[in-house]
């Protein structure tokens, strides 16, 4: 799209980039630079210049960039000749997470889940997810929600909303049903009643679900946020149907929205989750389906995959449980800090009511609707020139989406923030209020 | 399966795991106990036992455990804050890896191909490759061949042969049609040239592919070799028929089979190359998918995943190919080491020419066909009592499969052959040709 | 369901059908006798007993049983040796139809259509509808409505709603996305916009249509009548996303629900049209799928079907033409039925308005909406018991269709209404609200 | 293909349809003219031309034009206002077909089904045996063969080779694995061997089948015959891998092939067997799908169809059993002409070895293989101008395919096939050996 531009710009820098690696690439298009190190919420490039990231890989960050704490752990262990590769071996590194998991994560929660390590992308884990529910069920369809994501592989891709992605696929879509998600249709429309309609009517041409699955924030879809109240109408609609409840972790996990699930305190039980992104920590590949025990029906190796024994990832994810998960001071600290998120892009809103439409989220994951992806990539691009990665989401890309660290210190977050008004401002050509620039 | 006799034997040490991981684990069952540490060839327990490895991550671990010189490389990057997650971004360590790639692997041998990273697993990187094919052609089928195994999401499933994998897809596979792959239905059958009659039949049914997908070597499905005058026959009806060649280099790539590239030599041009496996070095999850430049027709952005950005994996991957790659030494070990190996299955062989069907297999990854899987499991676990880990593949796991580390000790190499001899003999009830016991 | 019962009661008249046919059969259990002869409204059992044909093989019979004109024609093209069977050659009997649909229906109607002759069932016409839509836009997705009935062959089955039906697949449904048809979720709720909505939004996670096929009254969905209004906003949805618009105008063409085409005044400009049923006016298989002619991409024979050329049918349907469509006043008196069909089915609804939920349809085909399938099923039973051959739809048989041959005398439409309000009375215990008993 | 040439020559005959009728149309190329009346082997066209008929509807009229016993039961009934639609309810026409049918068919072969009458075509018998398979075993995989022909709606089309009516589908075929009919890939070439390879093997990728669908003889394959062996090889197939074999008897059954049915003296029992084309004996549309009693596992209305009750075809094909098959002079007659006509075909093949590649078939479907399409085309053409309609079939259109009614007087076979020879002669420029021009 502007490689053309890119490549004007810095044409040596980027040479090897444009030789030898695939015009998928997206990223660096929006941030033209070579990144080198990165520490806390503080990326580096090549020529020393840094950058605050309001990004944090997606979410897949969430403790910062290589935290002491983790970092060390993972040097210990590689040090040591830790094995790094298992494929799904026992290993101390595997038994290890899985205790501190079940006894810092799910027992305190009054959760019962088994972990299956699955292929170390949400994609697989949700390709798992999926299968096993069609497994369980013997039903193939699988009901998944408007402006959703959960990965690009094929069965996952089926689940996703975003047509970008679903037009590469190269075969019809199977197995999957789109519902409208809470809101969809304006605050007067009750989609659950709508799907739960649709799902009673012996000839609403919709086949018996094997699993409704859901993100109760949707980060990539536009910070779309479902109610507590909307979530257990749609669980109900599953008990009532005969369908599995699977909730997609992947990006509102671990602590983004909240609690180390998104859906905690929300009154749902979920039968199967999806996790990865921030599970391991560091940014290491790492993905986890959660199935309630009773429903463990897989057939030994039925769903493998040969780094699904990633320790280096299980030794960060350890060890990340154990420096944030063990007392409530991190959870309640990310609340404060989403608080002070909300108030500066409701000020930021307020200051530029011609541009902004509405601040979305819940938790850290929470952002602008700025009515327009022109708009929303001004902005992404005069944050940058401001030393701020950022990026955008939403169907038209008009959600301008702060993923800051939760672990980001508070002057950097006011920094960040003032940055993102200053890029507002200019964006819109409202430079007189960018008192920050 | 034989979970009980686990339980039986340990119940202690595992109890977390049956508490806790799905029973969907599968290689835990064949090796019960928790692993530690490993370097090399050789694996050590939690509780101080030690084992020479002859599986090696299923082809993951070519160049051993924990390689210092690998390891080294990894630990200098993390402690300098190197980038550990980056998206797709440029980074300095995927930049380096780009260009060690090119100068090192590409170019010598006269290839060109752009880079995609994809999510690292070598299912997703098969995905993208699959897609990417579809896309090109505007055609969705694509013929893949019996015990091919290339991943088990629901894309590259389809392309899968083995049925206990396919089953649990809860969906119909589709878009592949399935080929018999050379030698499958005995010497004197051509089965390009039956692939051909059917392809170039206007009634024959099968639609025109999008891509033909293979592996040189089949090592999930049983150390089947095709040969260099079968890959040509099929790179031809590839051409005539307007499908792109794709070779699945994830288990026979990078070494394993003698060269980076298993189809060095055999006159074949693949269009797209599928890599993942042994190509960090290390152990740590990257795939990657090659292409042919003027067929990079992806948008930007169109496939995409959150790990394809592992840059410890891009730092182990360059030292990989700093360490191993920048002559010709390293291959000719490989080469040589793998007459031992043959030479050394072939006396086994001899011996137990009541229970031995055949040698199988081309460089590194060589086995014994004993006939059945009952017997092939009762030598694995003999082996194991003796120290060895050695798995089996195949359609009916009947095939003990070779898969030790390429850098393995001669000695060490002598040694866990001679385990094997004597897991053979063990198994068979023929411990009087147990000459190693 | 009811085999024992019909089994008790007339064990030696049914044995033949119960010991050859399959248990597939449906009609038969509802009305348990014999036929033999019909004339006009009125079907004649092997015992003599007669029974007053409210069902009209669901709108097959829309002129009636054996038809004078018609079966005076058939007769003397029998006589005559007229090719019975044509394939698709040309013969006199299909050009004398095509130039009366052209001059007596096309012409004055203001439409251009070619038409395509197809295996004689609906659900074939609608295949080839779906398939050129496919064909023509290169997409493979097709909207279809809830309640939607479209046939059970799998492209057909794929777009009905019936779960009954679509649960006889087999096979996961294909190329179908599922939309609520005007009203469903009650009259506040404007289920085009939702549609446009969906499809316009870029991760709606709908892909872009190649059809939208819809019944402008769905009969076997229960009556439902669609709006002028509403139509005409699906039109410009389909016309907006490059989309066809199919309306399958098997059961409520050839007047039952007023005009020759049911979309008739409507407003709207089908590119493709589907019909069947009452197309050959004597109940023998026809089906049409009439394009437009600068949508008629086929190539010769790329749809084809032994029994396309059913010559008996073009000279029987060319006289239902000749007979009922070359002025007006076939359709004013549809038009006067219909309302003395409303009149009577208000009537009855006032006088059970503990049982009938409402009164829908159009045109000549209206019912009752009595809340259950049983409730229903006692209304058709005692009808029967008095000499009424009456059905029932909906995705609950909860409707008692009304589908009188259009060429109903007064007397007899009267007659049949009285008995309707006696088995309703009886069925819902009120016989004293009988007075036709 | 070639309309321009069609409008040079008659541009006023065939105006109305080539401005009403759809471009889909393909045998009225073939074969320009307009047919008015026929009787017995002959067409007579609107010009009082006469044309002797070697095609007979493909296979539909084998008891030829309007024959005088059937159409006198057919005008008898319908003077009489017996029951012309019927939906599924009971007749006296049905149970007369169905009495008959077992006394007269069924009974003296030993034979056992359950008569399902789908919607009136071939493919709708196909699409019901398919899912009935589907339903009772819970598998999708249903094997068919190469070159096999079983419809064109979506579910029959997956098991059809053709790729001209494939590639129209709009949507990848789904729920077929494509085996190597008898004899596919040369005499040496055990197919059937092949595909229980395949079969038994667990990493085969040939997901376990539903069923195994063949025809006899394929007759729009190009007049392939199966041996009995490779039949009964095929069943077995089916029994151990627990399959249903379903047997598409619709071109080669109702005496084309010999027997009634085109399985007889083959050592096989078909599960399923579908049938139409010729079963009304007057070409007007019917179809069965004839089930096992114990395998009848559908429950009321599963599958559907408005003119599955035709009662006119009833009739006649009532009448038709009575005149033909009621002893054994009828098959005797078909033997003796099937000899015939072998012997002439091997005459023409004799005469022209160096154009007819061999003659292909069994009982009276039999042809010539003359090398390609287009001499196969040039052959029609010349046959046509002679006043012989016949028609070619196979993947390249390359087999020239008798199809005479089987009730043609001698001398009229002897006739055609002097035509037949003349045309040969001309089209392949030897015009001197052509004695009956």
């Amino acid at each position: 799209m502007f490689d053309a531009e890119v490549t004007a710009r810095a044409p040596r820098r980027f040479a090897t980039f444009e030789r030898l690696e695939s015009r998928v690439r997206s990223y660096s298009r929006s941030f033209p630079t070579v990144f080198d190190r990165a520490a806390g919420a503080w990326l580096y490039d090549a020529e020393g210049r840094q950058y605050l990231d309001f990004l944090s890989g997606c979410s897949t960050l969430n403790y910062g960039h290589n935290h002491p704490a983790l970092k060390q752990r993972l040097m210990d262990y590689v040090m040591q000749d830790g094995v790094a590769h298992s494929l799904d071996m026992h290993t101390r590194a595997k038994a290890e997470f899985l205790e501190a998991f079940e006894s810092v994560i799910l027992r305190p929660r009054g959760l019962k889940y088994r972990a299956q390590f699955t292929g170390p992308t949400g994609a697989n884990a949700v390709e798992a997810a999926l299968k096993l529910a069609r497994k369980l069920t013997g039903r193939s369809n699988v009901i998944a929600f408007t402006n959703g994501f959960h990965g690009v592989t094929l069965g996952a891709l089926a689940a996703t909303g975003n047509g970008h992605h679903r037009g590469a696929a190269g075969l019809p879509a199977q197995g999957v049903t789109r519902a409208a998600y809470d809101g969809y249709y304006g605050p007067g429309v009750d989609t659950a009643g709508q799907l739960d309609q649709l799902l009673s009517d012996p000839s609403g041409g919709i086949d018996p679900p094997a699993a409704i699955i859901l993100e109760t924030v949707q980060g990539e879809g536009g910070l779309n946020v479902a109610s507590a109240a909307w979530l257990q109408a749609i669980e109900k609609i599953a008990r009532k149907h005969g369908a599995l409840l699977i909730v997609d972790d992947i990006q509102a996990g671990c602590g983004r929205a909240g609690g180390f699930f998104s859906f905690e305190g929300m009154g749902i039980s979920p039968d199967i989750v999806t996790m990865a992104k921030s599970l391991s920590g560091l940014g290491l590949p790492m993905a986890l389906t959660l199935i309630k025990p009773e429903l463990d029906a897989w057939a030994p190796g039925e769903h493998n995959g040969t780094f699904r024994g990633n320790c280096h990832a299980f030794v960060t994810a350890k060890a990340a449980i154990d420096t944030f998960w063990r007392d409530e001071s991190f959870a309640a600290d990310v609340a404060r800090k989403g608080e002070v998120l909300q108030a500066a892009l409701v000020d930021i809103a307020g200051r530029h009511s011609e541009t902004v439409v509405s601040v979305k989220g819940r938790g850290m994951m929470r952002g602008l609707d700025v009515g327009s992806g022109e708009t929303a990539l001004r902005i992404v691009r005069a944050a940058f020139e401001r030393g701020l990665v950022i990026e955008t989401s939403g169907a038209h890309d008009q959600i301008v989406k702060v993923l800051a660290p939760l672990t980001i210190a508070d002057a950097d977050l006011q920094r960040g923030l003032q940055i993102l008004a200053a890029a507002v401002a200019e964006a819109t050509g409202r430079a007189d209020l960018d008192s920050a620039a």
